[in-house]
């Protein structure tokens, strides 16, 4: 698949997008956000919303139509409501683009555009957070032209080798910061920017659902209006410093916990190499890199508390 | 300050509004969001997107400009960055309400249109989340037309009165639950819907700010994609069951927490009632009634705590 062709193939046909809906569920929601605030960043002409699929489904938004399009995107590609929400977004006239690991599964039907993408740790380009990034920078070149096109297209080709030497980096660190708290009563995890769904994907996918540890995710901005109230010694912290123009209010939350805890890691972009991308493009590309982070230190608690990341007492065990 | 002449006279300037930005930070973010998804739902002709202040101002939408409505909400009226973002809103030539409780203050400018609302736990219409469905109600109705008009209207008269009733019946079980759980090492809120920030504010605000307790907030549909791997015997949830369209994803999630944990409290928009508001807008209505019950139930949890919902210790005391 080739996301400019794929977009070209949509504009020819839809003549213009306006609205886009990115629609998931869980790990596939959280690899969606980083697109979503692309748009809403970048498109003069484009408008972008973020759903979970079955509030989609529901409540689905008054403008999808003829002129949507809608990103759909379930790992195993037979998430039901995903795969529901897919077909009611092409019901409703919308060009979808379906993206899954999964060839023959729900989201792979000739309904859809279908995208079914590897999974290599050291491609993540080319993965929905890649794709979806360079799909939406093809729409908003094709329909309206975009500044920072090539700035993206250099970063999608630099983000892999970035992202191999930050694994490198923080490999001591991974294991360092396992045995300080692999066994955190609770972690809150902090972020901003197209990054804060990192935080959201670090907290609900790889400490509940992977490690069944309790957590919290909080922005980063937000951190000031309720949530620092519970800082202090002994509460732990997992700060996500990204690259860009949200990285003052990462800074501001950093500033406060460091004075009020000694509980806390922080895991910062510019340390480890997102720098290398375009300055006006660079924010977007903050999500690739921080789930790459968030995988390694996962890695390291199932490490010590001797609990793999693939163990499940629920999904997929038992009826919901 | 009535909703129908403001919106008129916004009109009449610029003759139409093509996207609304809700804004602000914690407790006061959370209560626009019940307008945000009003539009989403309901507008064929108007967008609407929402930020916390800091991130609307460091990152922009791209389409904030003259046919934008920007709605910028602080109950001090003083936070920095909202006043920021008001400012920044008009000077890219879009109309800015402000709402806030505090006359005088810094979102009290001349360059906005400026609503100071009273603040009343018996006339929760006049709060900002009675404003903003007000204000949403009369752009949609006045700039394309709106169904559902006359029974928004309706509900706006009838929701105070069903939340004072609300308000006893729950009182005894506000008594039970905080005598349970006023020490529970975390407590998770679940909703969905237009409530979903109602979720996130019980937890950040309330229990958080307010209590110092930990919390984390889990939006019902998601909680089967990760999150539903931490429920056993001893982790506590508080249930949001909506009125509405999404209440098919709250009585899911609370049918698992049932079969998998003793240790949940239910609070049922149906049952307290808001089944008397017309059942095509009723969806709009959740966050007020859920505000309020969050309020009977941290107000237990402080007298069992003996920890006041007014103490704190950094916000306002400390330099951030």
């Amino acid at each position: 698949m080739d996301a400019k062709k794929v977009i070209s193939d949509i504009l020819a046909e839809k003549k213009e997008i306006k609205d886009v809906y990115f629609v998931a569920c869980g790990g596939s929601l959280v690899d969606l956000y980083g697109a979503d605030y692309f748009i809403k960043a970048e498109s003069s002409t484009i408008h972008s919303s973020f759903y979970t699929s079955k509030e989609f489904v529901l409540n689905p938004p008054k403008q999808l139509g003829e002129k949507s399009l809608a990103i759909v995107c379930s790992h195993s590609g037979n998430t039901p409501e995903t795969v529901e929400a897919a077909h009611m977004a092409k019901d409703r006239g919308a060009a979808v683009i379906t993206l899954t690991h999964a060839a023959g599964s729900g989201c792979d039907n000739d309904r859809f555009i279908v995208w079914v993408y590897p999974w290599d740790d050291d491609e993540l380009v080319l993965s929905p957070m890649g794709i979806t990034l360079d799909l939406m920078t093809e729409l908003v070149q094709q329909q309206e032209g975009f500044a920072g096109y090539e700035h993206v297209k250099e970063g999608l080709g630099k983000i892999s080798a970035i992202v191999k030497a930050a694994r490198e980096t923080v490999h001591e660190r991974t294991i360092a910061f396992a045995d300080k708290y692999d066994h955190a009563s609770i972690i809150y995890t902090v972020g901003s920017g197209a990054n804060w769904f990192q935080a959201y994907g670090l907290a609900i996918c790889s400490l509940m659902e992977m490690q069944w540890m309790h957590a919290s995710y909080i922005h980063s901005g937000e951190y000031f209006h309720g949530p620092f109230e519970v800082t202090e010694k002994g509460v732990v912290y997992y700060q996500m410093m990204s690259a860009g123009k949200n990285r003052p209010m990462d800074e501001r939350s950093l500033k406060f916990i460091k004075e009020h805890t000694d509980d806390y890691v922080v895991v910062d972009a510019v340390e480890l190499g997102l720098g290398a991308i375009s300055e006006d493009v660079v924010d977007y590309f903050n999500p690739i890199l921080f789930y790459a982070m968030s995988c390694e230190y996962r890695a390291a608690l199932a490490h010590n508390r001797n609990h793999p990341l693939e163990t499940r007492r629920y999904m997929g065990k038992v009826a919901y």
